[in-house]
């Protein structure tokens, strides 16, 4: 039984933060956080599928691959840290041992993360004044927590934070989340920095094997503008403080803990989509009776990321031609004369495709549904059992102001 | 030799066409062509790779597969008879019919395309008459041709029509074509018709050959929003009344006659790109010195189809990192420590990021070149020996606007 929290990344116990002012690019906005345990971590992490790896990545890859615990994570924005040769990668370790040099830890137990422009070097005696801001504003508060959750946003417009408990082995185990969009975002880990806390007591091996089952129907299902970032980065810091038995692969317990990670990351993978740079609406593709799971992800995520179906739903527009189109050219091989297509929002169903025609539909009805603040597309494909859901937002003029303006 | 000719469609021997206003769907243009040869054919087609083939593409790839001959093309906007189910393949095949009835052909000589709007079938009344308006105007003048590349366009803001000409075997060879774009442009067949006629002798096989090899690196190479049409065709016709020894596989005269095509190709691929939807500039991405020709078409095609990338260069913003992030997520393996990235245009080459670094190169310069209306990415990979070129546009509010408001 999942029970719904107020709070983000400071709600599980033990768990610190902070957010403050460093003057990295921004002026007068929050742009470094902290994220801080009381004790070591088990942590585990997905990263970027781009080629081009950032520095920070790269750093925490290793991190995680190697350390045996961890137990704070620096981020900044404004400046990817991406791009930047040797000299970036020395930054991201300079960023780690300074921050673990005052924290009295270990540099290998600090991740580090960075979102912002690609290509200049982060500026690091304004990083180091940073640090030795975070080090000393960090606390166990939920304000904290939001502070933290607002100083990692670039274009995002809303702060993004999630806290969930579940009972496991008769103790509360808590997750909090903070996470942030909003361009550059696109399956195989977007634009995106989300960070998980919790209280459990969970290996790093069970933990690991968590994160990289539900991130395939989380945040690979998101996009926003068909762009890989650099820089993804989705890390999980489990503490232990909860005291619950250690929760083990198989269980009813780890099944649990499982659903309750999973409300979290699909909660904050949707709110990244619907934040979307520019978005007026959540776009949602439901893929239902496919043949294969593989094929249902990749015909919903096809129709949320295809800049003529969002342009539709920008212009409330019923043009189900669009969807079609997305569904044909999405790789997944399928019958078009044995389909049936439906827009659903605001309690309403409308059959708009069906047996590979269109119907007499109301438009009227679709314009009202597109019209709502989130969307439904439902393909129902007859052709088996399997189901994927997939997220997007609509494709506005506020898009190509923000992208044309960007780096200046 | 390649000789530029003025002209389109008409320019070879024998090839006649027409464009006329059917009432399909819009008032007031032209919407109906025809391109019409005074003997049979030799055809070669490829069309779509969209899983949903709209009844023309299917109609066509039967009648060219199967048909000894072809010698007339009827050609509908407005209306892109896809997602119509049985009924949109009896309107493709009752059009065929109707336009062979006419013109004394079997309906297996006749091809037809559409393209506009998915879903609504075609209004058979207007389709007839606009085809019989079509049979009585059809002459072979410059005129008439230009006519035919009109009708066939729908957001494009200018027609497309090319030819040249080329000496093979003492004999002039003319190669004309017309073409549309704009929305729904991706590799793998765009919301692309062109259709190539040419007065050359040469067999259906060689044709064929030649069509397949060519596309890969034109209309394959060209991107405007990323979304694979239902309706694209490719289409070339040889009536042979040029009078040359047959063109033969692997002879110099093969190779003459495949360079010509090859540039009436490139050219209206390129021209179909820069009038993409919205469009204030083409862009062309070359990839130098990639380890494979594989690698090198997926590294250009994934620049400029780069969302970021083509907001940015609406912007005029010499953003270079999100160029560094579309090769590095576009599924090609490299070292991004040894590469290096050039801005070129009006007779300038600026170095912008060298072996992992960006360098200290001039903004101003840089804004420069990007503010001409064909910018040039280049992407040195010092990997091996292999070259591609990719062609796109800049994504702009008017792109959102039209397709925010297509259909109504």
């Amino acid at each position: 039984m999942i029970k719904i929290l107020s709070g983000g990344v400071t709600a599980p116990l033990g768990f610190e933060a902070a957010g403050i002012e460093a003057g990295v690019k921004y002026q007068n906005r929050k742009d470094m956080a902290i994220i801080y345990s009381q004790v070591p971590c088990a942590a585990a992490g997905t990263f970027t599928s781009n080629v081009v790896k950032a520095a920070p990545v790269r750093w925490d890859r290793r991190v995680i691959d190697e350390s045996p615990f961890v137990q704070a994570v620096i981020v900044n924005t404004g400046i990817a840290n991406a791009g930047t040769g040797k000299d970036g990668m020395d930054c991201a370790r300079d960023t780690a041992a300074f921050a673990a040099g005052l924290l009295g830890l270990p540099t290998n137990a600090v991740l580090v993360g960075s979102t912002g422009v690609i290509g200049p070097q982060l500026p690091m005696d304004k990083i180091k004044a940073g640090i030795g801001k975070l080090v000393l504003a960090k606390a166990h508060t939920p304000e904290n927590g939001t502070d933290a959750a607002k100083a990692i946003m670039t274009t995002d417009t809303v702060h993004k934070e999630c806290a969930v408990s579940v009972e496991i082995g008769g103790k509360t185990v808590t997750i909090g989340a903070i996470s942030k969009g909003s361009g550059m975002i696109h399956p195989n880990m977007c634009t995106m920095l989300s960070f998980v806390a919790t209280d459990a007591v969970i290996s790093k091996e069970t933990l690991t094997a968590l994160v990289k089952a539900d991130v395939v129907d989380t945040y690979n299902m998101i996009s926003v503008d068909g762009d890989t970032s650099t820089n993804d980065s989705f890390i999980v810091l489990a503490n232990g403080m909860a005291g619950n038995p250690e929760i083990l692969p198989g269980t009813p317990e780890c099944e649990a803990f499982r659903e309750a990670l999973h409300y979290v990351n699909e909660t904050q993978a949707k709110r990244l989509a619907g934040d979307g740079e520019g978005a007026t609406a959540l776009v949602e593709c439901v893929v239902k009776n496919a043949d294969t799971k593989a094929n249902a992800r990749i015909l919903a995520r096809s129709v949320i990321s295809s800049s003529l179906t969002k342009a539709a739903v920008f212009g409330r527009d019923a043009n189900w031609g669009r969807i079609l189109c997305a569904l044909g050219y999405s790789g997944a091989q399928f019958d078009p004369e044995k389909l049936d297509l439906f827009y659903e929002g605001g309690g309403k169903s409308i059959l708009i495709y069906r047996d590979g025609l269109g119907t007499d539909f109301s438009e009227e009805d679709a314009t009202a549904i597109l019209s709502l603040p989130e969307v439904r597309i439902i393909a129902d494909m007859k052709a088996g059992t399997e189901t994927a859901t997939a997220w997007g937002c609509d494709l506005t003029y506020e898009y190509v102001k923000i992208n044309g303006e960007y780096r200046s």
